[in-house]
């Protein structure tokens, strides 16, 4: 599987000074990487005219395919266009296409278009446009003896709508001749060196053709196998039977054979076998929810949560009694156990799941920081199961979230 | 603005195949840059000997400190040791304190002290070593000719560990260099073009030593001065004084003067105030609870969210009226007016927040998709507004959660 060689610039004097994480090129590199081509290097560089071109000299003596995002906006701290412009000896002109989309923008959102808006609409007539349907700034395509440029706005939303719409379909076609096909294994329970060693055989005895990459989350590893060949039939099949063997081997942790997120599988199972879930969250503070209802759909069988983020609202609105409290404290398991049960009778569910626990230090806690309760509850059976996250406020409450959804799936699933 | 240039190379095929989000960069930028150095660039390799030869040659070219995490645990695709050893011409030597330290750690967590874990303990004799307390590798400082190199594990609470203790204290002496100030003015309402017309003046008048920069959010526009110089006390008076021109002139859109979220900026008001503040939210599906509790302390003043995703959950929990539900529909002013209403008893709070609102196509919908009705009420006061957001569903949740919270914070903005 020799591969095409690529490289990706992000520029921004927000990415020298910390202020901005590069989350982009993280995306791009998985993206790329799927496709079958491998990431050379990743480069930051301030908004300055001369390491820009630098970058670009640099990267192109070794990459067959560089990616540039940011410095694209309409302020004038926002040079690429015209740099990318003179850089491949191009001339400014007005596309047609992205100032009717501008105006139409404008005038959406009830703004003048102003003559200094003109410039957003110029792109360099040596360059291919990508259509940026997300904003103004549009994403450029070049072509340089045998290799491409590709210049995108460095908002994520944009650069990642542009990608999938436009770019990569183009890089596709452009150098990819095998089919390349992945298909996925979504464990979760054990870690990554478990796994590996129990099917370090079958990983072992992959054909050439066909790769493993572990891509481990909060309590889930996924397994993609990625194979290329000439023919889609006959890899489709080689794949899956390989897919076959690792799941048969990692049998009691696969939670699905597709690449779904946790809430895309609950939702599948919630829908099917049509029952409705609800939510108490006090420690994750809707951050649950708003996972469950990212998914279009998912207000099928997603009847709410109740974020009760204060004491008095446990009691209140879920009916968690006071002596419960007052007795326990708010993280105990008692309390988790009487906010599922609340949620099952206040939100009228088939099944209920509630969480409470300590993120960060609080001058009066008597429970270390880290430590949370979950209760899923249903059919007359309730599980309580006590956490204790060792991370920072914001990734122990993403831990949280992935774990109490985990804790939901195997409770439901344990029932079919 | 003359300063002393840094570079930062960060090895590690996972960051290549985009497994790993970097944020050691952005931390080391931080720091570095709060001290007056400047990033010049920030390269990504992988494991591998060539790549990491280039990118340290190339980024040598051009800065004088060179910053290099990662490549340095104890496992066989860690190979950045041996090679800094050989590009400085040294020889590896044990050092005693090291391996002290690997002794103790190893017998504190059970684990013999192998033969071939003495080799964690050696160190090139040309380099000092910056001592680990929080891991096993050490960190390194090579000097060449005028120019320094930092080698620093890849973990990230081992690198930060040794930055602040060995590493950013050698740094202030032997780099002195300029005060480096940020003022920040964080504007809502118009989009970056709006305000780069309405100060183009003064932006243009700024001097030499003072840069502006747009950093642009959901419905939010930061603004950012950057000031250099000798002196601390008179470039802050200077900084401050263009702060406020700059504010004056944008005064109607200004949300503060200082780099903050805006979930920041309700905390701090809500506490200041001695306010509560309680939630309905049906679109956005928990999002804004979500957001708000990302703040430590926020459980002072929130005291929850009703998160309710499916009609009936709105009437037995907020108390919304069928016929109001029946007669306008659940996307209406009415229904949202209703369920802050709700929100306002059910959470006893100050003040209340509901939304409610059409995120992706329905079968059975009958207003647009991206039609979103937000109430906040409080004090005898009620505002209602209804948005139109033109993305697909992910970005208009974001949308609807950046307004919601910009709502709020204007409703009880006006009431001080």
């Amino acid at each position: 599987m020799s591969n095409i060689a690529a490289a990706i610039i992000t520029i921004g004097d927000e990415l020298l000074i910390g202020q901005t994480i590069d989350t982009n090129s993280a995306w791009i590199a998985q993206r790329l990487n799927a496709m079958g081509i491998d990431v050379l290097r990743r480069v930051a560089v301030g908004d300055d005219r001369s390491a820009i071109v630098n970058a670009i000299d640099h990267e192109l003596a070794d990459a067959s395919l560089l990616i540039i995002t940011g410095g694209l906006g309409p302020t004038s701290d926002d040079i690429t266009k015209p740099l990318l412009n003179e850089y491949f000896g191009g001339k400014m002109v007005v596309d047609a296409q992205v100032l009717e989309h501008l105006k139409v923008l404008f005038s959406r959102r009830n703004r003048p278009f102003l003559e200094r808006n003109m410039k957003q609409a110029e792109v360099p007539d040596c360059c291919k446009v990508l259509f940026n349907s997300m904003g103004t700034a549009p994403g450029m395509w070049f072509d340089k003896d045998d290799k491409v440029i590709i210049s995108l706005p460095g908002v994520p939303f944009e650069m990642v709508s542009i990608m999938e719409k436009e770019a990569l379909p183009r890089l596709q076609q452009r150098f990819i001749s095998d089919a390349l096909l992945h298909r996925t294994i979504i464990t979760a329970g054990e870690g990554e060196s478990f796994i590996a060693e129990k099917i370090a055989d079958l990983e072992a005895a992959l054909p050439a053709h066909i790769r493993l990459a572990y891509l481990p989350g909060a309590g889930m590893v996924k397994l993609r196998l990625t194979g290329r060949g000439p023919d889609t039939v006959s890899l489709t099949r080689e794949l899956e039977a390989q897919q076959n063997k690792f799941a048969e081997r990692l049998e009691k942790i696969v939670l699905a054979l597709e690449d779904l997120t946790l809430e895309q599988i609950l939702c599948r199972w919630f829908t099917e076998n049509n029952q409705t879930l609800g939510l108490a969250e006090s420690c994750t503070g809707g951050n649950i929810a708003h996972h469950i209802t990212q998914v279009p759909g998912s207000s099928v069988y997603f009847k709410g949560s109740m974020v009760c983020y204060q004491n008095e609202i446990k009691e209140t609105v879920l009916g968690v009694r006071r002596e419960t409290l007052g007795e326990f404290g708010a993280i105990s398991e008692q309390v988790a156990t009487e906010m599922a049960e609340g949620a099952l009778k206040t939100l009228a569910s088939d099944f209920a799941f509630s969480v409470t626990g300590l993120l960060s230090p609080l001058d009066e806690a008597t429970v270390p920081v880290g430590r949370v309760w979950m209760t899923v509850a249903g059919k007359g059976r309730l599980t309580t199961r006590e956490f204790n996250f060792p991370y920072d406020r914001e990734r122990n409450k993403d831990m949280a979230t992935s774990m109490g959804m985990l804790m939901i799936w195997k409770f439901v699933h344990s029932l079919t």
